[in-house]
Parts: structure tokens; C-alpha cells; sequence
């Protein structure tokens, strides 16, 4: 199943996250403060932004990253997955009802 | 080596990490805050909650989710392994040895 | 790609991360506030720390290692490397971009 990384400017975080789980895009959504370094035209950046860890399922993960990208205010944000190696059965189960 | 993704709420956060390691079910814990969402009843729900990052090994990684299932107050955790694809052979040696 | 999870004490985070970018080893880094627990000497500790998630490249990745491994204070790091199993399209070629 897979864990969506998404990277999000605080003011868009919390819309973003409800939006997942309100329409069963995902069945949470834990949201971590970060800074974010980058370089950007010769100049190193630092920037407080929200990564986003949204728990889905793999039928719901292309319609996930499609509306996320609706709904994030930058034109390149960063959307990466990562599949677990296992996952508890009672939260795999009730992870796919919530979406499903 | 599994890093096992763990979700509990935070009065009980110190006492699982604290176990994990005191039982040499894990190396170490990096305890990161969070805030959960997702839906419970047709509402939406936002929860402070702690993800616990434990680093373990293949051999503890069973024992270690029975633990954390008798320990954590809710009976459905979220508990994931993700396994990296490579690490430092260094750290890899301290952390079987702190385990074994 | 590779998003390389290290921890790290705070006083060392900004400069390792700075670095990372400056040097083009990683496209950028996001930095979160953790605490550690761990055993040593027969005690248990809990020590503030940064994770930082570098995200490099294939071809990045052996660099970025060594560099850390360089930079760091302690002398067994935690450095692990953790794959994706699908990245947004634009996002995977600007971190190309950004490092190459």
C-alpha cells in the first residue's frame, strides 16, 4: 500500500489533507513541519513547509496525486510513493474500507 | 533493515519507544510530531499524534509488532515496515549488535 | 530515486544540508525535528536531533555519503537510503536538473 510524500506551503497543508480524506483519496493523512532547503536561480533557500504522509491504497493513487496536483499551489511539487515492506492486517483492512 | 512506522498518541509515545530500546527490540526510536488526519463516524477528525521511526532488524521485526499491538492504547495502529536500500555498514553493525 | 534519511544533532543540520544543495550532491532537503532514543553504556537516552531527507540521485547517491559521512560529528551515523517506487514526473527531472 502505498505512503504519498508530498511537500506543501503551511497555508495549503491543511486543505490539501482534508481534501484527501474527505473524499476518499486517502485514509490519513499525518502532517509533519519541515524546513526546506533548495537552491533556487544561484540562491539557497529555506523554507517552512508541510511534508504530508497520505495513507492510500493503490487503486486510489493515481486519482490522489491528480487531484493533489489541482490542489498545490507550486507547478513542480514534490509527489513521491513509497510501498511498505508489510503493513499490520487490521490497519491494512481498514485502511482500504476507508478509501474503497 | 526494517524502520518501522508507528503511529500513537503522544501520553503513550515515550513509553513505547522507551521499551522498544529497553527490550532491545529496537536500535533506536526517532519520536517526530504529528498531526493526523482522517474520518471517524462521517467526520472529519484532527488528532496530535507521535510517529515513531523505530530501527530494527529483520530477526526482532516480528516481536517487535506483538509488542507494540500490547502496548498501544488503540486496537487498530497504524504499524508499517519500509526497508531501505542500502545503509551504512556502521550503523548497520551497531544496530544488529544492539539488538542481538 | 533516492531520498537518504540522517540523523543528525541540530548544532550540524543547517550546514549538512547547505552543503548537500550548494554542492549540487542533493536537489534539496528537508529537515524535522525528532528525538532520539537509544541505549548506551547500559542507559537509556533521549537526545533532540534533526532528520534530514536528502533527495539525490542514482548517480548522486555514493557522493552524497561520503560528504555526510565527512561532515557529520559523530563517527557511526545514521545515513540510510530509501527508494521510491514512483515519483511525479516533473518533480524527478528539476531534482536531475538541480544536481547534474
Amino acid at each position: 500500500m502505498p505512503t504519498v510524500y508530498i511537500t506543501v506551503p503551511p497555508a495549503a497543508a491543511d486543505e490539501i489533507a482534508e481534501t484527501l480524506v474527505e473524499e476518499r483519496l486517502a485514509a490519513c493523512v499525518n502532517s509533519v513541519s519541515t524546513t526546506s532547503t533548495y537552491r533556487w536561480e544561484g540562491e539557497i533557500h529555506h523554507d517552512d513547509e508541510i511534508v504530508l504522509l497520505a495513507k492510500t491504497t493503490d487503486d486510489a493513487y493515481g486519482e490522489l496525486v491528480d487531484r493533489v496536483q489541482t490542489l498545490h499551489p507550486h507547478d513542480v511539487p514534490c509527489i513521491e510513493r513509497f510501498d511498505e515492506a508489510d503493513v499490520l492486517e487490521s490497519f491494512a483492512q481498514w485502511r482500504a474500507e476507508s478509501i474503497d
